[in-house]
């Protein structure tokens, strides 16, 4: 039944039923109430209103003279078809996506380097622990849950962590939640806000929004070949320092043992935090493993970001991240009023399918893929742009940088590509100032292109920026 | 493969497979490879690590010469029993949650607020439509979504939520989050974190630990026998008030029209914003239907927050708020660089469960069922209680506030109750000063509970408050 909720005064001057006629009337001119539908019955609206039936008898007459209702014997009273344009919404700005859903029509290959390949993703799998948890112990999955998220699953992290990042620490140690930034400003706000964050210049853009957003004092600091510049962190004073060292973001560079070892020693000496954001870390292609700074750490200074959006799927929102002694303690004495943020469908769903071993080998199948994906990326790059190019960041994760040599300017890079249907991305938007971003550069994501797409994709593309 | 990470000096004084074997036994002495555990085979590792077979070999004969390893003919090295104390983990602090849950394990029924009755909720129709979900165009719903949520869920939510609850806006208004905490965070940084913030005392905890941990001011308003205290309001400066008018948080009064008009004149003169928290407002046992704020505000100062916490589930983690026209402006300028936090698979199976009806229908069912348990909850409190006892918010919800006249201090009654098996809730954590709670009172929700255990929760609650 529609639930009619008028403001009905009975000491005004209108008697009731032309108050309630009134707002009835209301109701169908704003489109509220919409033509067709049903009115409800006179006796039910009586009880629900706690008005007499004579008095709904009226106003329902009174909206019939004036031709809002019609009445259709044996069903009912129905609002009558009314003119379309008395029913738009005046007060609110429609967002028109039209232009936006055009152009994205236009695009065939997307090197969006957010999305992953869902192709070989075992959805029969996931289907089958999806089912098993929705007829599990019913009414534990469906209330709520321990707010740093469900225990099983966390064991599981804290084991296949250690197996493939090397990342020590307890169940206890871990925190779930749905997203990166959800995590960020829990954290920043264990760690304080009155601490002084600084950030890699080029960095993640959405951990320096959180932060900047939340009031916290940010300095940028920039990168070299080596990742963050060490010497600036250790000038800058600051507090605290957010890394992504397993691959850079944007720039994909992988931090040599040298400077995680110095990184670590700036945490000691300036008895410091150390954020390590492993967004992508899983995948690897060059070079010798290297251990987290989680796994390196033995004084308790480092916190670990991990998520599952590049190792799973993006869409299922699960993150965490693993604190040290101090930070955990600050988070049971006050963060646990924080409720968890991740379904627990979910969270027992990947608590199964991490511990039936389909996880580890959903990521060693990925490895390959990915692997030979970048392959494909790399070859296709090298025939066709040949050295118009340079490639930078190509050990490691889903995306490369892409340096052009021909001078254009990043948005007549995105423009062109965008004019043949292909879409790569800027860079410029990962620097404190976008005016820092120097050359002609873009990011070019792969993991989510097939093979096939990868070497179309670049083929457009030396056709767009006429290489 | 377990992923080993050993930091190797190949200029370093002892040989690699030496450095190699003391790396693999430390992490076996510290648990992290458990025993019984297979090493990769040599030819792995080597590969793997780039290193020499005959240094693989050297370090593996060094283990197994010191008994770390044993070796199984045609099946692998692995790991040897070691003594468990080794095992322990000496860096972090096991929280040991022995002692509650033996707590928890005593309570046989508990009036948790939170709870809501899960033994009708259609299971089967939710299952269908969740694996509908999954086998839908999957490369959709499995990466990243609209960082407002879903249009189609949204667009149920603006249809639907005007006929529950007389909320008048478009999809575009609707911003979908995890959880109610989510939301108030990103909303007090749309509003501003400049703005001073007034709260009902007591209210909601929850909202009141974000504020005041994003460094938000806030001032606490006192309630009378209508809602939230006008003149206060008025008196206090602030530009936003934060109030619970269905049901208020904790008290459980149903705030009247005039209340409402009057602070919504409050927000026009002082150019004010109301967020609303409908939380459980889809359940009224008595009195007339009242519009909400939202539904009765003509200029756009409400922001509108709701939740399927309680007309759904709490465990899937949804909710929603509805921006007025500045606000939705505000978001749309900077704030959609926040990703979704509600899984896309959820935003899904919710919709088509909206759309199918059965929302509405276990809506209803609910409210029906809710209602019987709340009349048996209110006669067994008549029959047992007599006039010992006043009830507090009766109207509508899904809790009561229970004020006992023999001058039991809060804590007495809760740990009298635990001693009988039943668990009660403390009223005094929902003030801003907890000294500030007077009286005999205790908070007991019974959504979660069936009507034979609500009768035998408050028969064990006589014999524990000896009444």
């Amino acid at each position: 039944m529609i639930e009619l909720t008028p403001v009905l005064d009975d000491k005004g001057d209108k008697p009731l039923y032309i108050q309630l006629a009134n707002y009835i009337k209301q109701e169908i001119l704003s489109g509220r109430i919409k033509r067709e539908e049903k009115l409800p019955s006179k006796r039910n609206l009586s009880q629900y209103l706690g008005l007499s039936l004579n008095t709904i008898q009226s106003a329902y007459d009174q909206l019939s003279a004036e031709g809002y209702v019609d009445s259709r014997p044996r069903k009912g009273l129905f609002v009558a078809a009314i003119e379309e344009d008395i029913n738009s919404n005046r007060y609110y700005p429609q967002i028109s996506e039209a232009k936006f859903e055009q152009l994205k029509a236009n695009v065939k290959i997307d090197f969006n380097s957010g999305k992953v390949d869902l192709e070989h993703f075992p959805f029969p799998i996931w289907r089958k622990l999806t089912m098993q948890s929705l007829y599990a112990d019913q009414s534990e999955v469906f209330n709520n849950g321990d707010p740093q998220g469900e225990l099983l699953l966390r064991e599981q992290i804290a084991t296949q962590l250690f197996a493939s990042r090397g990342v020590r620490c307890n169940p206890d140690q871990i925190i779930i939640g749905a997203g990166t930034q959800v995590l960020m400003c829990l954290l920043a706000l264990i760690i304080g806000k009155d601490k002084f964050y600084a950030l890699e210049n080029p960095g993640f853009h959405r951990t320096r929004t959180v932060l900047q957003d939340l009031g916290v004092e940010t300095i940028a600091i920039p990168l070299d070949e080596n990742g963050i510049y060490v010497k600036g962190l250790k000038n800058s004073g600051a507090h605290v320092v957010y890394v992504t060292p397993s691959h850079q973001f944007p720039f994909g560079m992988v931090m040599p043992i040298s400077r995680r070892m110095e990184l670590l020693k700036w945490a000691e000496d300036y008895k410091g935090y150390i954020i390590e954001d492993d967004y992508d870390g899983e995948y690897r292609y060059k070079g010798q493993p290297i251990p987290s700074l989680q796994g390196l750490d033995t004084r308790g200074n480092v916190v670990y970001l991990g998520t599952f959006s590049k190792s799973l799927i993006p869409s299922i929102r699960i993150s965490y991240m693993v604190l040290p002694a101090t930070l955990l303690t600050k988070y049971q004495e006050h963060f646990t009023i924080y409720k968890q943020t991740v379904s627990r469908l979910h969270q027992n769903t990947l608590y199964h399918f991490m511990k039936d071993g389909h996880w580890q080998s959903h990521l060693n199948k990925m490895r390959t893929l990915y692997r030979k994906k970048h392959a494909i990326l790399m070859s296709s790059i090298k025939k066709d742009f040949g050295d118009k190019v340079n490639v930078i960041g190509e050990n490691s994760g889903l995306h490369i940088v892409l340096e052009l040599k021909n001078n254009m300017q990043e948005n007549e890079l995105i423009n062109s590509a965008l004019k043949v249907g292909v879409k790569v991305y800027p860079l410029s938007m990962y620097y404190h100032n976008s005016q820092e971003c120097m050359g002609s550069k873009v990011i070019l994501g792969f993991g989510g292109l097939s093979e096939s797409q990868i070497e179309k994709g670049i083929r457009l593309l030396k056709q767009a920026w006429e290489l």
